[in-house]
């Protein structure tokens, strides 16, 4: 036998779903579920009541995520989680986040009503605040127990300024949202099988390679630098160009020749210059200071380095001229994070299985599984965002991508529990 | 015999004037003589003593625009006028307009002293508002008659937020600043002999080439351009960078193509990008738009042409992407004015005359002489200006540089005189 998930019920609830926390389009369209919002509890209420009407145990932690638990015959076995986020951010679409848990919900509603026998617990878990509205992957931090006291003051903090959506929200946590509270939402690695997060790619590497199913091999670290170049003022009119210190040129040679050197070399990286800001900015004076904002990404550790190598030299060959100074603030980075061999294997399988075609590629974006890879095997499955729009009222995934990643991710729980 | 104006009588006068205005160092340092203001008319008051002292008429016109004037046997000869401004921008320094407006007075004094017989009335002239507190050029459009309403009335609406200032004006132009009483300033052409102005270079030209004189060949034009370039926001994460329309990537590689094409291939223009701004300005997000704002200046109209030609030609190259797309906003700009060649050709001579090497340059920079050359033969004499340094309080120009400026200036004085 060969199961399948129920494509009319997924697609039925991702579109209910859909529904909840919809923004007017002449307001700016598309959804608006920020975490702790009412259409964001609404959200979570619909989850419940499927859960429910399936038979499924609901479960919530003290960071208020919201689980649906298909039980094994061994009280004390570990938990293969599954899932994703719930929230949106401001004018988001209807897949991200929400893919995973419906997915996550529906492949564990196909394991009770199949009543398979797993070696684990079957958990479809939604994690809270992935967006960071409040706090920066709250939800699936605090089952990580990477949180920090500093990181729960400043959830805290930001909380305190939504006090209503803060009170109707406690209820969903045990523990009322306390320092104390969000720490039992740790789970003990000892008590975990592994995590599968199915989610949408958020960028157009699959739909231009005409593939449904991505195999995410690893989440791509992050370093971005603030850098400034200091110049020297002068009359636009009156300096010659070889006698400047022109900081915002400086800047736009580095934008160009670090991107242009990272384009040819590194095809698995990106380098982006997402802003500059120039003093004193106006038209007859040259620039004496130059503000770039640049990050890369990049699965690979090593492409980090040399990226960050190359990056210094582009920045010492543009200010090599008398005037010219530059500083690098470092701002927050993180470190490529693999994802476990065996989980892929395992959803390449299930994806042939299935007749899906697929490809490997990193994950570029960040998600609950960066967080959950600190402490249990952790993978991921993609499927194509059309023409690689996500955080936008245009986010957009065929119907049978959405229902091929469900498959997928069924089909890897079944392997899964085949081999264990 | 050959005359020379009195070294120490002029490098007190200077230095007397550079006490008025002075900004504490610990406030920014340099002058403040901005326009209207207590340390102007202070300025103005000192001009008005060294002139009565000298046995030289006082003269005020509708523009508050003050003269001191050495007065020739014919009452209908034409005038020619010696100036420049006394007002200076915040944190100025002390001889960008002052040297002129006191060099004109040594002359028209030294004039007066040897009883020199003139064919014209000659005249030391301080323009109002020459750095555009309240009026661009405010004083020499006026005795131009370049005035418009328009220029009147935007020059009548910004001097209201100082009724202060203007009330104590108001004796100082006959008329009292009114519209009629503006417009009364004016000179008609037939009563101008010509214009000289004598001025610090602004620039490091001259210091570069170490010569004590430069001879204003033109007043160079200029053109501004607003250059907004649209493209599209992609997560900085998830967008491959060949699948990118990057605005500030066009714009980076606009600003740096086209400095370099007129760099190499202009040597009497300037090309500047004074600013660029990007939206949204993220770290995260590829940027979907950039404007960039680029002037460019020449004495020659056919090179700024061919500027503006190239210039447009690197902005469709950068923007030949899909997705990628701009506009254009031509900011305000002015033609190249030539100086008259036959004060030009005097003030060479008188140079040759007293020992001091020269060159020809440009003026990139505006001066009252532009509006002067609309109605009259108009030239310039720079000096040269240490490490091209101006609108700051490290504007500097050495003593024997002031002084030959100022011996030129009565040079061709003379030299006109003998040949008119």
């Amino acid at each position: 036998m060969h199961l399948a998930i129920h494509r009319a019920r997924l697609l039925d609830n991702l579109s209910a779903l859909g529904q909840i926390g919809r923004v007017a389009p002449e307001a700016g369209g598309g959804l608006d579920r920020r975490p702790f919002s009412p259409a964001e509890r609404q959200a979570r209420a619909f989850f419940i009541d499927q859960a429910t009407v399936a038979g499924l145990t609901v479960l919530t932690d003290g960071a208020a995520n919201l689980s649906a638990r298909y039980a094994c015959a061994d009280p004390g076995a570990p938990t293969l989680l599954l899932g994703s986020h719930l929230d949106t951010v401001p004018h988001g679409g209807p897949y991200d986040g929400a893919l995973g848990v419906m997915a996550a919900l529906e492949v564990v509603r196909v394991a009770k009503e199949q009543a398979l026998a797993l070696p684990w617990h079957l958990e479809a878990i939604a994690f809270t605040d992935e967006e960071g509205r409040l706090g920066d992957f709250f939800g699936s931090r605090a089952v990580a127990g990477a949180h920090t006291p500093e990181s729960i003051a400043q959830f805290l903090a930001a909380a305190g300024a939504y006090p209503d959506d803060l009170a109707a929200m406690r209820p969903l946590a045990p523990g009322g949202l306390t320092p104390d509270g969000i720490r039992t939402a740790r789970r003990a690695p000892e008590t975990l099988a592994g995590f599968l997060e199915l989610h949408i790619e958020q960028g157009p590497r699959l739909e231009h390679a005409g593939l449904p199913i991505g195999v995410v091999t690893a989440i791509a670290g992050r370093r971005a630098q603030r850098i400034v170049i200091r110049g020297r003022s002068d009359h636009a009119g009156t300096t010659p160009m070889d006698l400047r210190a022109d900081a915002l040129l400086a800047a736009a040679r580095i934008a160009m020749t670090a991107r242009d050197r990272v384009a040819r070399d590194f095809p698995e990286a990106v380098l982006t210059c997402g802003n500059m800001r120039v003093q004193p900015g106006v038209y007859n004076v040259v620039p004496n200071e130059a503000e770039l904002w640049v990050e890369f990404r990049s699965g690979s550790p090593a492409d980090l380095a040399a990226i960050s190598a190359l990056l210094r030299e582009e920045i010492e060959a543009a200010t090599a001229a008398p005037d010219l100074a530059f500083e690098v603030d470092e701002a927050a980075g993180h470190e490529p994070v693999a994802l476990d061999a065996t989980l892929q294997a395992a959803i390449r399988r299930a994806a042939d299985a299935c007749g899906y075609d697929w490809m490997d590629l990193p994950s570029g974006a960040l998600h609950d599984a960066l967080l959950l890879a600190q402490v249990t095997p952790t993978a991921m499955i993609f499927v194509p965002s059309v023409a690689g729009r996500s955080h936008s009222p245009l986010e957009m995934t065929h119907p049978g991508d959405l229902v091929a990643g469900a498959n997928v991710l069924l089909g890897t729980v079944v392997a899964l529990a085949k081999s264990a």
